[in-house]
């Protein structure tokens, strides 16, 4: 398996274009921080990837971690991959100071998020998904819960567990039965069976954080009766020591396609007596909202996910292409073999992943860069407006980075020939990797419903057609610049369409819900290309300043084009074979029977 | 893993309506053969498969097939179903007579390996090289060579191999580097090594039958100076018993992501003495000619395990949404889950998944039965048409069947939900077994080479013109027919955009090949797409005429209908997104460094 290379310039081309990183920098929480100490960090943070987690990628998919004896066997080199990011306090960088955090933007987060995806995704799992408990209980906990739990999984001392998923409560989480009753001390007793529990149970850790969703006796049924709870490994002491195990157990590991070196556990609550002891966070109830509040950063992580592995994939791509020798290319010299980067099919493979790399890795940090402001920015117009484009894009984000996921890493595959399909060449790992991200945290099916069920009708359908707007403002900003004429009429082409066939969407789909359903797929990605499109052509109009103005290294300036001008041509034409399916109606599928 | 039913009526109606059956068997060597024989032999095939072969499908996947002690030991039920299979006669029904054969066209025994596909695919491989190997020999084999070597596998009792790749001869054949040297009793010395030789050993027959590519001493470099040679694994006595054990070992299996219980073995000869004995097939040099006669049904046949894989994975998917309850379905009674197959989205998924495989079936089909006529038919000109079409369509059903069981078989999974990415639950098998299918005989980057380099020029471009004719006169035919006039008009649109991106091609390319190369990934599936869309009119225009008679089944050839208007809907219009890459030359292709 070919090294990984944290792609710092990359990074830092999609940060400086598509981020106003002066004026986040200038955000409240984000004032002693520059653009240079966020690049040192990622500089830094990047080389821990290449030199330590990187190489535990390929030996943890061959060993997978196994459960030996009732415990979790993880693969040689996972531990102290571990110990290494937690004790540098990497897991702290896009958190609050006050609980321990680095103080640092969610952008720069997602930045890393990408990195310890390509580096090692089914590890990676453990301290995003603790990201994720950090998050809800800095929303929801109590200031107690905050001051036991919260430092030590900001510090990566302890990891945290999402606990939603039982076997028949999957995409419809209301109809999980896992129960939790109130003990006289005002903790509860929590039995039940949960499985999908990514790294539910290890040890590399003192102690693991679980969340979990379950029901009171009397709760409402469905998604209004589901409270959450703190359910710890260990319970803790008062002076903050570990004392009792609590009555949580894996029972068994899942045998996966792929990220199968991550613990997947079905977690048992309760087995051995009256249930486990578990703490209500916030109200009773109210579960289902924290959990929201929490999605859309974890469907934004998913998307990454799928940009990590898409980066990994074209890295190890392009090293094959450039060291495999085979055939002839037009125009090698007579009678001597080509390597094969010089085959045009080959170019062609190479340049649709990059430009699709680019363009997953510029929607990511886009999003990624909204919820900063959405958070922090001080004027509350401003605020309200980033948070709308979030809601907005997260499904675009999720499905779209995921679904080309697939599709980079299947390419990934092609460009080795017979030996991409060996397991030991290592690029038939990101493909199977990938697969999960398209599925899991709501698949991209279930995004799609979102986007036209409840993010499109947001403010009417104006939050939408904002969204239009800012991308004929781009459009009309391209006019003049002949040399990227291909890119802006490309571009307006696409939003036209976008435009068109998201009013009709909302037309149809107010009278008709189920005419909106039946064709979200299919508009989803037309409307995810569309934006995807539309950063490319900003990216552009950065590089093309940047060239004309002698600002940065020329060449690599001139790339950032030629991705942009390939995408235009390439990639962001899908949109017009997307009209018809998006327009297509609901009769068909209810006409079938299967 | 749910069961596998063989699409009996599928089959049935994909030959009716798009091979001349009773033309077919009016050809020479058909005429004790009809219609229903035909059926009647699929149907026993069918039966065979369902019951003895596709239980031992995803056994197979997890044991796999290993190496232990220098031998091959394959999975559970393997042996008895080659057995099973071998014994009834069944690798015999497509071929001559004079040899053993069955006497029935290529058509049927494509539709056999559809189901054999379907079935298992890694032990379908057994045969189905085997009858590569037949074709070699019944082309270019002596009268003596066929006598003892023919017939024993015509009837299944030794299987045969395909030995061409080497570590550094995999797409580029010309560079291979296996000696062969003449003895002077006419024999040769064989010495080499090969890789990737699927069924290379194995122990269910007691002999297999070696096609070995080599070079003389004296042979021209690359592909003009390679020749063909039978290496029997046991020597064949003149008594037609078996002899001694020849040079021939295998080295070790490779882990493959898919087909796992498939032995894909690499080979060594000679490494014990002189060489390996080999009979030099035909001349010597001639070896890549007589490798091209196969090619056009090899390629097929990779098409068709595209096929066949999807179709296993499309009977799942329906299996798992119509028992899977999850959520609340448009429609559905108040408070009553709905099964996963009621949800618009889970249709739209099903519904893609299956007016594919429709698609995908009538193109592999249609080759086929073309492939008869090209051989068999009494007029000189309408084996020629036939002969044209195929080496046309023969890229086109390769590359587009096998990239589309990607997107099937993941779809698949995604019906499945985290169930999907779970191994036990059998959808992943198909996805990882599919991603082979685009690679081997040829990439399909190479398939697209081959399409604009070789067939695209064939007749001056009058070829292709004259399938767009044919796909104009289905348009003209449908004139009139209202309902089903979205079909008409999608094809027609289909074809203008095939018509003219096919014109560009050949005239940018007649001026500079690279620009040609450069899109010919994009034009291949614009092309198949088109053609795809131009078979699936033909079965509606058949449904619908069926539908007027009353003859057969109504509700079936109403979802006949459905499946066509779907895919003229929302498979089809994706020419519309290809029309831009199609054309897009070559600059940012040669501008790109990577």
């Amino acid at each position: 398996m070919a090294e990984y290379l944290a792609p710092l310039d990359d990074i830092r081309f999609a940060l400086e274009g598509l981020v106003d990183l002066d004026g986040l920098t200038k955000l409240a929480p984000y004032t002693e921080i520059d653009a240079d100490s966020i690049f040192g960090v990622l500089e830094e943070f990047g080389r821990l990837m290449t030199e330590v987690w990187a190489p535990t990628n390929q030996v943890g998919d061959e060993q997978t971690t196994r459960l030996v004896d009732g415990g979790v066997v993880v693969p040689d080199g996972f531990a102290e991959a571990y110990t290494a990011y937690a004790e540098a306090g990497w897991g702290a960088v896009p958190f609050d100071p006050a609980y321990g955090g680095g103080g640092f933007p969610w952008v720069v987060g997602i930045a890393m998020q990408e990195m310890l995806n390509s580096a090692n995704m089914a590890l990676a799992m453990a301290p995003l998904l603790t990201q994720g408990a950090i998050d809800a209980l800095l929303h929801h906990g109590s200031e107690e819960q905050r001051e036991v739990y919260l430092e030590k999984m900001v510090s990566g001392e302890w990891t945290g567990s999402m606990n939603l998923t039982e076997p028949d409560a999957g995409s419809d989480v209301g109809a999980l039965r896992t129960k939790a009753v109130k003990q006289d001390d005002g903790s509860y007793r929590i039995t039940g069976s949960k499985i999908f529990i990514t790294w539910g149970e290890h040890e590399f850790t003192d102690n693991i954080i679980h969340l979990v969703l379950a029901r009171t006796p009397d709760a409402p049924t469905g998604t209004k009766g589901i409270s959450c709870f703190i359910v710890p490994k260990y319970l803790v002491n008062e002076d903050g020591t570990l004392g009792e195990r609590n009555d949580v157990k894996v029972t068994s590991l899942e045998h996966k396609m792929g990220i199968r070196a991550s613990a997947t556990c079905s977690l048992s609550f309760g087995d051995d007596g009256e249930g486990a002891v578990g703490y209500l966070i916030g109200e009773e109830n109210a579960g289902m909202r924290y959990m929201f509040t929490m999605m859309n950063n974890a469907r934004l992580g998913v998307g990454v996910e799928g940009l990590g592995l898409a980066e990994r994939s074209y890295q190890q791509a392009v090293a094959y292409a450039k060291e495999r020798k085979q055939g002839f290319a037009p125009g090698a010299p007579r009678g001597e073999k080509s390597f094969i980067v010089d085959h045009p099919d080959v170019r062609r493979n190479l340049l649709t992943m990059r430009s699709i790399i680019e363009a997953m890795r510029a929607v990511s940090y886009l999003v990624a860069a909204q919820i900063d402001v959405a958070k922090h920015a001080a004027d509350e117009a401003e605020r309200t407006e980033a948070q709308e484009m979030v809601d907005l894009l997260i499904p675009l984000a999720k499905s779209w980075c995921t679904d080309e996921a697939e599709r980079v890493t299947s390419i990934g595959i092609q460009v080795h020939g017979g030996m991409g399909f060996i397991e030991e060449t290592g690029a038939a790992q990101h493909y199977r990797d990938a697969k999960i991200t398209q599925i899991y945290e709501g698949t991209n099916g279930i995004q799609a419903m979102d986007l036209v069920g409840r993010k499109m009708p947001m403010r009417a359908g104006a939050v939408f057609t904002d969204q239009i707007t800012r991308m004929r403002a781009t459009v009309a900003e391209l006019e003049g610049n002949d040399g990227l004429a291909v890119i802006r009429d490309e571009l307006a082409k696409a939003v036209d369409a976008a435009d068109a066939t998201g009013q009709q969407l909302m037309a149809d789909g107010l009278a008709d819900p189920v005419v909106a359903l039946s064709v979200a797929t299919p508009f989803q990605r037309l409307f995810a290309l569309t934006v995807a499109g539309w950063l490319m052509a900003r990216q552009a109009q950065l590089a093309s300043q940047r060239l004309a103005a002698g600002d940065g290294d020329a060449e690599a300036l001139t790339q950032k084009l030629v991705s942009a001008r390939f995408f235009a041509r390439n990639v962001l034409p899908e949109v017009h074979g997307l009209v018809g399916p998006a327009t297509s109606g609901k009769d068909d599928l209810a006409a079938a029977t299967f």
